[in-house]
């Protein structure tokens, strides 16, 4: 099927059950950033893949909503057809809801499905097109009836993780979390994320390519536990390990039914944000608590033991990094032909050979030229070139291990870099090292920090659409809340804390710079003024220092710059041989004004 | 009545009406940041002016919560009563529900007046102390029948300000806000806060001394317009003007049966935080439209015609400062005895001499040594202290003229500083120059700026805990929304919006520095990556030198610092005579490293 036959399906659809508009996300269940296959569902109708994207359609229109990072890789997926690309980081365009409430009128009907949109999204949709008198029709699935073809809900294993690499056993991390349930007044929790359930219960899933987090739900409360999974998933030890550390498991379609027979009293918590519409108002008769996500909370402030794994794992992750680059300059060198798919596999070759490795942590961005300011781009045999001595080369990847996840972009001049490259680069440098060096007080907000990190560029008016960072899940996803750097974000930071610094510029069409290293929230001093936390660097990958114009730095940005290749040589030279820390030596040699 | 009186006949009065815990805010029916003395219950029960505290009472306990802006002032005037200090800035204190919450036990009843607590704050508490069976009376005044001589209802006459000083009529005005209105799905749109009716109306208030706000509503649909007022308070003429307008014109306490009795299908605009519980409750039949204060969004945009008036204003108010500096060091060095509060009456008389001067724009703070670590610091004859040729001295002070508002600290050293007050100072000073001459995409929050004026003395380990700076009224409030500086503030900035920018450090017991300037939002360059916004400095007025240690400045801060100083002489010189001007070129010398 076309795109436009599949429009056509969906309008006939929409006559059929007297509705106007369709809302067409890539969302599920749970609103994970990434889902199975089955419910890629604006994937399959407009072509665009990624993590960001909505489409709507009405009779006469359509469009696509999508953030900075699916910008051109949107563009090129709509070419040809009647969607529209919004811009939806940009100011001043046109939200979803806007713009339905200029194409449609009073009484109008707008569709989507109440199962696979989180109760944030679906209550504020739901008021807002109310006020133009137009209704949501939330019991449907636009897509179902018309994708003949739909994949099946996935039925992976879960491979259960061992306690010394968690640092923290299941009935520690339950206790955890009813200590803090009682003292937010909390008598059941639903864990709506899912990866949630994967560190309370420690395990990974396989349900997804390249994701750990398989399809389930845990309910808390001070003396049940419910683990909602098809019991296919299970092994016999994985059964026997969570019935002894108290849970029950159910089937995943029982929790709606779960939640509907509590207690009209029970002092219940469910996430908006993490729960779909539909499964909210199964527990909505009860007493609504509204919290934060107390699971991700606790799982987003990393223990000792996970943190001495994640500072081995990034040490590895590094070599692995400079061998590959090691390898690509020789077969450049030696004439051989080298493309962004070939070269990704290479990298993947890399990272597989580190004990522990599981998947990517993301599908990686080999981002050349022009394909590196595509913020999300993803080779694929269509989109494959050639990599040859000239321009910019942007690489963004990261591995799954048992002991950790890893984060990391750098950006390669593989011939003469113009002098504009070099500006734009040198100045994702100096923000790069405004954060990584900036000591902040213990209710500093994301927010704060993230103005810290964005100010040397904005002073040369050039600016990044997307955030400065994100949290980091210990073997887990590689996005992770509850903090993340953005100016909308006004979570605070805590001691244990594992994020991406990853300031970037972007020239359509022309090549992408983007640096990044994950950082771990340590306490800096205690003062007169209070508590000061900074940041400890765990990404060890050397900084290229044929992009940087010493000009556009302070001596302070020079002397880290310079320390910081000294610490890479030192850390990795151990597991490279002699030609890679060579190579190494030379890469990180010291610049100076 | 002692303190230990009024506790004793307030508990008294729980008894009688079944009631486990009285909350005391300053608080009146608008969430205004100034009240008229019948609303000061909080500085009533328990001595603490200022515009930030609230006492909760329980039969056993009583404590009172403000931010750091009052500690000491807190200190001192708890100082021998039972009521403890809760600092609620700091990390990790209880907020006023927590400690209900630990105090009392399921079943018992907490009373505060829903006459003067927004619903924005009501609806909070109501439902985070039901999570601990704990119900909330919001139909009685606490302090009502104790508080025997509770000053009356103010009535004080409007003065008219005609449109050669605003810059737009009121018919303008109402023409805007009924397009925006329009824009929003909003019929019907209460103005709650008091200034927002000052804007539309255009005039000024005398219900308050130094506050240019009466106590009053407006209601606004697409065909009607109602003005709640006391007619005592309006001339002939400002009925005609009014009238004329398009304006109805009702009593004051009208407004709540005008809502009541609007048809239920009615989309109605009340802003929580601006409208009051009892009142929002009698418009809650309504369809009740979420969305921003329409009318502070308005006001918040200066047009050029106020902004023409600001500069001018701004000039003559800097020149009025440095009058009062040269009087000063002359009467010290005459030998004649200057305290805080004859200085303030000084620096009053120079800014009374400004045409068009009303009143000051906030009770001025004259912190001499350790009174400038008190953060609000209001000098009167208890508190009043001789100022002589040592320590340093922090001055914040305002005046509301008809043609504008203005807001300025400075701090000048006495005699010698230390070196720890240079540190200090000039961290303040970084802080100040790192913002002022900072550019921002037009899609920056008031957050990513706000870290970035505090990091310089972060990475020193000290700080601040107030905000960064708060929007301007012209010749109304001199804080006023939606914009303010602060790391929880995702408001955006706008061109035409008027701000303070005002960093400082405060060591308790020993002195306060704080440097305050007034910035305008402009356009800085239309680029490739969008538009880009800079501050217009507003503020003309002497940054001492003398406490400057330029070690710990970088080269474009010194630049900064004396293209500054060089400008203030060229602004005020001609309104000054030549001794005031010899004083003030030797203030404004440039330094170097």
């Amino acid at each position: 099927m076309t795109t436009a036959e599949k429009l056509a399906s969906l309008r006939a659809w929409m006559e059929k059950n007297s509705v106007n508009a369709a809302i067409i996300p890539n969302a599920d269940p749970h609103n994970n950033e990434y889902q199975a296959p089955r419910w890629l569902s604006r994937q399959w109708l407009s072509g665009l893949k990624g993590s960001n994207g909505t489409v709507v359609v009405t009779a006469e229109k359509a469009g696509l909503w999508t953030d900075s990072r699916y910008y051109e890789a949107a563009e090129e997926a709509l070419a040809g057809s009647e969607i529209k690309l919004f811009r939806a980081s940009d100011p001043g365009v046109d939200s979803i809801i806007d713009w339905l409430k200029s194409e449609l009128k009073a009484g109008d009907v707008v569709s989507f499905s109440g199962n696979d949109i989180s109760e944030a999204d679906a209550s504020s949709w739901v008021s807002s097109l109310k006020v133009a008198d137009i209704s949501a029709n939330t019991e449907l699935d636009p897509v179902d009836e018309i994708w003949t073809d739909r994949p099946a809900e996935p039925c992976g294993k879960l491979d259960l993780v061992a306690e010394e690499l968690t640092g923290q056993s299941t009935e520690e991390k339950l206790k955890d979390l009813r200590a803090l349930m009682q003292k937010k007044g909390v008598q059941v929790y639903l864990l709506g994320r899912t990866d949630e359930s994967n560190w309370l219960l420690n395990f990974r899933g396989t349900d997804m390519e390249n994701h750990p987090t398989p399809y389930c739900y845990t309910l808390v409360s001070a003396d049940e536990a419910i683990f909602f999974i098809d019991e296919g998933k299970l092994s016999d030890e994985a059964k026997r390990k969570f019935t002894a550390a108290g849970f029950t498991i159910r089937g995943y379609g029982e929790v709606a039914s779960v939640l509907e027979e509590l207690d009209k009293d029970t002092r219940l918590l469910m996430v908006p944000r993490y729960t779909n519409h539909n499964l909210y108002k199964a527990g909505s008769h009860c007493f609504l608590i509204k919290e934060r996500a107390l699971a991700t909370d606790l799982k987003g402030v990393k223990n000792e033991v996970e943190m001495e794994n994640t500072r081995k794992v990034m040490i590895e992750d590094g070599a692995a990094m400079v061998r590959f680059y090691f390898w690509m300059y020789s077969e450049l060198q030696a004439g051989r032909k080298v493309t962004e798919l070939s070269a990704s596999k290479k990298l993947l070759e890399c990272r597989q050979a580190i004990s522990g490795f599981r998947h990517v942590s993301f599908d990686s961005i080999m981002g050349y030229k022009a394909h590196g300011a595509l913020n999300h781009y993803s080779v694929d045999e269509n989109s494959d070139v050639e990599v040859t001595l000239d321009g910019i080369f942007l690489i963004d990847s990261g591995g799954n291990f048992e002991n950790g996840t890893s984060d990391t972009t750098r950006v390669i001049p593989m011939g003469t870099p113009t002098q504009e490259q070099k500006i734009d680069y040198t100045l994702v440098l100096k923000c790069l090292i405004e954060l990584i060096t900036a000591e902040f007080p213990e209710d500093a907000t994301c927010a704060q920090l993230d103005g810290i990190c964005r100010r040397p560029m904005w002073q040369h008016h050039r600016l990044y659409r997307h955030g400065t960072g994100h949290g980091v899940g210990y073997g887990l996803e590689v996005h992770e809340g509850p903090q993340n750097f953005s100016g909308l974000t006004t979570e605070r930071m805590y001691e244990g804390m594992l994020s991406t610094i990853e300031p970037g510029i972007y020239r359509s069409g022309e090549y992408g710079i983007r640096i990044e290293n994950m950082v771990h929230t340590v306490k800096s001093a205690d003062t007169p003024f209070g508590k000061f936390f900074k940041f400890e660097n765990l990404t060890f990958c050397p900084i290229n220092v044929d992009l940087v114009d010493t000009a556009y730095m302070d001596d302070c940005h020079i002397e880290w710059l310079n320390d910081y290749n000294a610490q890479v040589v030192e850390k990795l030279s151990p597991l490279l041989n002699e030609d890679e820390v060579s190579w190494l030596k030379h890469e990180c040699r010291p610049v100076g004004k």
